[in-house]
């Protein structure tokens, strides 16, 4: 993972269209977004982006496909230390650490801080609406289908890397990724959607009894059974490996 | 839970209106909903919706309402066997056992079979849908964070009495309740999206695992070690209890 932008091989100005959608998509929501709305973020001609992208439709597919590549380099199944790459992934999907505040201070059924103020990158945000779309466009619902198991794929083969390298006890290791994913997904979920921030930060911990106990030869899993986790000291989660 | 259609309290007319509502969402998506399109799916006149309901926004908000009540009528807190609720409550959103062909023979990056195709109950995926919204609309977000934090706190109820009557070891209940709802947020987002049947399959298992091995006082936890679960036999998962 690298901060710095991600260089997709878009031209400056598809990359300039690509920034414009995000920006609009940010703004109105898929439900409002139209050529018209990305065109006033967009500081060229609109009719540019009729050069580019016949229409609407045609202009989201390219973005989804730009999204998904910035998404997929978030993650590399070659990383020199395959335990440090999925513990640097898991940190760019879970809330950040120690920032309870939030979601501490507020009573159960009373919502949580809208998204803008979760630390949701806009990125992410964007990935998730478009994703509700596999439900109405086949062409969304391949494109995620072939990068959900892209994901899923590379963080087995991480897994499987560390059981080689005797650091991870033997596992069904498509089976950890599956419930890893499932765990940074509702993760992602109650953040984007800003419903229920203390799920974000009981998955954190969830995440982390993987990493820490169940995953690594020297963990203690059978902690599992008395998940005596607190909810309320999450940030000490990592401590114990 | 009651296969039969579920008393809301509704009057005939406003029972109606969210039975036209459903299949008009079903058929449009969100993004194309609009008055019209649920006029038509509506058997009496148009005007009749706006009599009682002043725009579609006021009509999402009442059929929000509306299929919350439903899914809350799915788990119930004081069920005679805490058990056995959750199991029902599980299988409501969990894909039918068994049922692997769909995903057995599909080569992963090939898109799975349409949502339409998975099963999926037209509520679940209403929800599911409606819940997006969230992102944009404050009110939805309130009342989805209110449901969602009924869900967990019930989840948690039926663990703790089943702790309290001694059946399963001692927990962190509402650590579990967490981990039990991603594993079902996951299994009906993928099957809603149409995007990874194999790891709805994946999270029945999981879901069999914490209630069959992990959960139970007489249950073997420290299996969660070696996770030997064979995704190719998911329907086997709840006979080693």
């Amino acid at each position: 993972m690298d901060d710095d932008r991600i260089d997709t091989g878009r031209s400056e100005t598809e990359q300039a269209i690509m920034d414009a959608t995000l920006r609009a998509l940010a703004k109105h929501g898929y439900a409002d977004l139209s050529i018209k709305n990305i065109g006033t973020e967009f500081e060229k001609s609109t009719s540019l982006l009729y050069y580019h992208y016949e229409n609407k439709d045609e202009l989201l597919l390219a973005f989804l496909d730009y999204i998904i590549d910035l998404f997929v380099e978030t993650i590399d199944p070659d990383a020199d230390d395959p335990d440090a790459e999925l513990r640097e992934f898991v940190e760019y999907v879970l809330p950040p650490e120690g920032d309870l505040t939030s979601c501490e201070t507020v009573p159960a059924g009373v919502p949580s801080p809208i998204p803008d103020d979760s630390g949701v990158d806009p990125f992410q945000r964007a990935i998730f609406e478009l994703r509700t779309q596999t439900i109405h466009d086949e062409e969304f619902r391949k494109k995620f289908t072939r990068v959900e198991s892209h994901m899923v794929d590379t963080v087995t083969t991480l897994i499987k890397r560390e059981m080689e390298a005797g650091h991870y006890r033997e596992m069904n290791a498509e089976m950890m990724a599956e419930n890893l994913m499932a765990f940074l997904f509702r993760s992602l979920d109650v953040r984007v959607t800003g419903t229920r921030l203390e799920s974000a930060y009981a998955m954190r911990d969830s995440v982390y009894f993987l990493l820490d106990n169940v995953m690594p030869k020297e963990g203690n899993p059978t902690e599992a059974a008395a998940a005596d986790t607190d909810l309320d000291h999450a940030d000490d989660s990592d401590n114990d490996a």
